[in-house]
């Protein structure tokens, strides 16, 4: 009967310990076998970042076989995670892979940074169906209450619609007391400007903080999704693995040549 | 007169002293003013990862008025280098970005956790032409004779040229004595599987070493990066910013709801 259970992955990149991913878990219990594979500290900003100079280690924290919920924390990056999972540890491949909910936002370029969006994209190459949650709150203890639902809502239908091969989705929630709704977006175009503050360390040498402001390139865009986060809806953007530009590619056709 | 030199910004993720970085800045001397600003280390699989929660670092090694070229280390990712030098050290903004030339391919899904792409996305980000280059071959004393030439070429004709917003261009190079030509291509489908080699540490505990075999999905595809580098190809695939799946965005419209 367990090998008929649809098997839920997750992963974050806040470490298992964050009140995101737990509640992300609490989201989806029942819907399948559950198991977190998360790392055992904050891994954010970690992009698709991998582990290739020193060993990685895991370890199992939780088993409850009324929950049918496993935990288990890992020392590496949230790809890592999902890679040693699938590889090593998990004994079938999962049905879906859900990730986060991360402590703050992963909408617009935010996407090429966010470990929580790496390790989505992983499960996307890997061939499953693949989500990620984010939260535009950063705090430790922001309230996920209506992330929950939404979670558990977006979840099921991809359990049972899947995803194209190559597209996984990038969902952002707003942090306001009832979200308006579900809107399918586009990647806002944007940059993080004013990256660091200047600081010294204990010897007085110079030393930078990476911080930063978001500047939205089109504040106007009612299809983007910063646009969606800013009226009070949940942004869904369909986010693909293959990252060539086919238009620039069928028009610089001219710079082949034989060398 | 220093003000109308093309300002050209080198960085990598094997670090300042790796040969391949050497090689791209020898292989640009003379195209402007050259600014290498790269990893004190090896940042290999970075990916676009960015350091947040420890500060930063920089320190100028070498400055040369003969050959306008200045050389700083920096203690962060590939895309922590990009940033802290656009925003806190050169004077003025870059003409163009070039990343690399790595030791070992980043081809196919590769681009996903590419430091040397990582910089080369960031550069985009930042609106600035960007280009990476990889060899394919991983080892220190790879020879990095056709891949000069192959950047001073391409890099020249970015120079001219430019590329349209939010596209970079990620240029792999084949390891043969002498490169065939350059091919425009698309990324390859294809993953990393048989993922890891199982260790015990020196407390006979369970490690896990990432490594991994390439699985090319599409190996017959002649439009494919994999295969032009097959070919003795160098493969030029245009790489966006923009991680959208179009296709997939206008077919779950039906998705949207309120709550």
């Amino acid at each position: 009967m367990q090998k008929n259970k649809p098997l839920i992955l997750i992963t974050n990149d806040d470490g298992y310990q964050a009140t995101g991913i737990q509640s992300l878990t609490e989201s989806v219990l029942g819907l399948g076998e559950v198991v977190v594979f998360a790392p055992d500290g904050p891994r954010s900003g970690m992009s698709s970042a991998i582990t290739s100079v020193t060993p990685i280690r895991y370890r199992l924290l939780e088993r409850s076989e009324e929950k049918d919920l496993t935990i288990y924390a890992c020392t590496g990056t949230p790809v890592d995670c999902i890679k040693l999972a699938i590889c090593e540890v998990l004994t079938r491949k999962p049905d879906i892979v859900i990730s986060g909910i991360n402590h703050g936002t992963n909408a617009s370029i935010c996407v090429m940074y966010s470990g929580t969006m790496g390790a989505t994209i992983e499960g996307c190459i890997w061939g499953i169906p693949s989500v990620g949650f984010s939260l535009t709150n950063h705090s430790a203890n922001a309230d996920f209450s209506e992330s929950k639902k939404i979670a558990r809502l977006i979840t099921q239908r991809v359990m049972s619609e899947g995803l194209p091969k190559g597209v996984c989705l990038n969902v952002n929630i707003p942090d306001v007391e009832r979200v308006k709704g579900l809107k399918v977006c586009r990647q806002t175009k944007g940059q993080w400007i004013k990256e660091f503050r200047r600081s010294t360390d204990g010897a007085g040498r110079e030393i930078f903080w990476l911080t930063g402001e978001f500047r939205n390139d089109e504040p106007d865009a009612t299809d983007s999704d910063e646009w969606a986060l800013a009226q009070g809806f949940a942004s869904i953007v369909p986010t693909r693995i293959d990252m060539t530009d086919y238009q620039l590619l069928a028009q610089i056709g001219s710079w082949e040549q034989t060398l």
